[in-house]
């Protein structure tokens, strides 16, 4: 059966050949049945992500799915991942689907909350849901529903394929006690983290990852922040800021999404549009299951060979940080009527599930996992 | 495009009509591709899961891969879902498998100790993984691999595919303080969770779903355990017991596997094997999600509306219930090389997972969650 099987893919790929490579949907054609395998539809996708090769974890959700999905459809619907730059920028990816550029793009929600600033619920927001939270919210609490009901006016349909755990809170030259050593403190941050970091009386600055680490060596920042342990240690941060804080509050579930061209979604078989879906769900957590495995090991590395001093934010902070975050939110829910109906199902939600996982499992976690002190 | 598709599947239907059950692999046969739908060939198989559909989240992940399977494969893979006492008892899952009578089953590993005692490791052992842990631990640290290598000797390949979130402790008639209101205590808890008890002193009982209420009612047991408030609400505990423990130790992430046969799956089209195990990684987080989204409107209705008193069990009992588990785990792993291999897995994936969930989530979690009460 199994050399069969080689055969038959042999055959097919001396077959009919690539389909043209449309704009927007993709070619189409029917392969045969051989050999008891299954067939369908010739389908070419292109999607576009925001994460490098480096970035592996999300870089290999894409990955994945481009495997994933042709295996199930014997090799049928091919979908091909260019990375940053090679055909539109990281911050360009939901362009590239509303514009047919690319049928697909992986990119987290809230880069784009110019077009909305509604979609930051699509990744995470200050104090918002750690991971768990996050996909129930999303998959089992209306989230995503409401999410998609905003995509839909850029023409995209949209499905979580990945979370980073929640991010640690940064890289900072010296140590940070109350709010008085963030006044003018200059520390690169993106997005709302950054908003609220303003409103405590840093500098924010906002650059690129390639820009990042030349911009701490030379002093022209005090501080960073970007993902977790596994991430943050290939940039190489610790080697110029030695203090390492956590929580990341600003992003405690980050999460992002497979966004998907509604006419070339619609152009789809359900066979397919089902792959994909139960595919993105299988890669959500697996990408959480691929930082949950790499960030402990990470952060012993840099704790225990690099000389990395790990601190947690002080309540001075953390108290500011919550009242200014929900401020924040409030502020925005004011200021715009879909806004609004999303922040309200979110903190429905929040209201819910924040105390019982402050019960019972936060009283586990509270008395197990301390049981085990760094090896 | 949507009528015609539907006029595809009244075809296929109307077509070749069902194939044969084979007791292991099921029938074979070939759609044509219909109106550039997908086809394969046909498979049927049997699925016997434990849970009732009363138990309606984990019994919906079997209706979910029965719908999602035949989805994606344009109707030609099938699953026909049993209930328990349909073709087997709830208890005889693996055995199903085993002898063929299913091609698969959903039911979790631990229940079947009895054939391998290192299977309670693919569900949840005490003071072991939280949710998360236990999927990066199976998916990413090597630990499907290994339990994998113990189902094999059984004719099965395994892939994780429900999780119930961290279990609650229990109901019990009389708040328990200390270990000596457990000494004597007649409590309904099976498996690992049992032994453990029994060390603190604890008369165990073992019965089965449909006895525990009745027992409770007559005063034949004084406590019992089942899952969370989600499931525990509608067996009606609360009516009798208004003392409801957290956290459950002894099932902090309780996975569910979905059990194939190898025969069964060696025949099936690497397509088909492909859309089997996404569709198993997206209801283990689909699952998770679910549990997630209901345990907290349970409790709060447990809790406002039935005058449930909530406790958390006390550090003497849980220092003494930590001390045996861990006790107990390495007895285990001295009898059985095989059990120590697993148990060597485990425990180096503990000493990471631990400390990093001990700093910046649990960081997150002790602040944040707390700062929202119960409505």
């Amino acid at each position: 059966m199994t050399i069969k099987r080689r055969d038959f893919l042999k055959k097919a790929g001396a077959g009919t050949g690539l389909a043209a490579l449309g704009a927007c949907g993709g070619g189409e054609g029917t392969a045969e049945a051989v050999d008891g395998e299954v067939s369908g539809p010739r389908v070419e996708w292109r999607l576009a992500t925001s994460y490098p090769p480096s970035v592996d974890i999300l870089y290999g959700a894409t990955d994945r799915l481009a495997e994933h999905v042709s295996a199930a459809t014997g090799g049928n619907f091919t979908i091909r991942v260019y990375a940053p730059g090679e055909i539109v920028g990281a911050l360009q990816v939901m362009d590239s689907v509303m514009q047919g550029t690319t049928q697909c793009g992986f990119s987290p929600g809230y880069y784009y909350r110019g077009k909305h600033p509604a979609l930051a619920f699509d990744t995470t927001v200050p104090f918002g849901f750690d991971p768990r939270q996050q996909v129930s919210w999303l998959t089992r609490g209306g989230g995503l529903d409401l999410i998609n009901s905003i995509y839909a006016d850029f023409g995209i349909i949209s499905f979580p394929m990945g979370n980073t755990a929640g991010q640690m809170g940064g890289w900072f030259r010296e140590p940070v006690g109350g709010l008085s050593d963030l006044a003018g403190l200059r520390m690169r941050i993106p997005g709302i983290g950054g908003e609220i970091m303003s409103r405590l009386g840093v500098t924010v600055q906002v650059l690129g990852a390639p820009e990042i680490y030349p911009a701490l060596e030379r002093g022209a920042i005090d501080a960073t922040e970007w993902v977790g342990p596994h991430d943050d240690e290939k940039l190489g941060f610790h080697q110029i800021a030695k203090h390492y804080y956590y929580p990341g509050w600003w992003e405690p579930g980050s999460t992002a999404s497979l966004m998907i061209s509604r006419e070339a979604w619609d152009e789809l078989p359900t066979a397919y549009q089902e792959i994909i879906k139960t595919t993105c769900g299988d890669i959500l957590s697996w990408t959480l299951a691929g930082y949950d495995e790499a960030n402990p090991a990470a952060l012993q590395r840099l704790t225990r060979d690099e000389g990395v001093m790990l601190h947690e934010f002080s309540s001075e902070i953390m108290e500011a940080a919550w009242r200014e975050s929900n401020a924040y939110l409030e502020e925005q829910a004011a200021a715009d009527p879909v806004f609004r109906t999303v922040f309200e199902s979110f903190s429905a939600f929040r209201n819910q599930a924040f105390p019982y996982s402050a019960g019972n499992e936060g009283a586990y976690a509270r008395f197990t996992f301390p049981k085990i002190e760094v090896g």
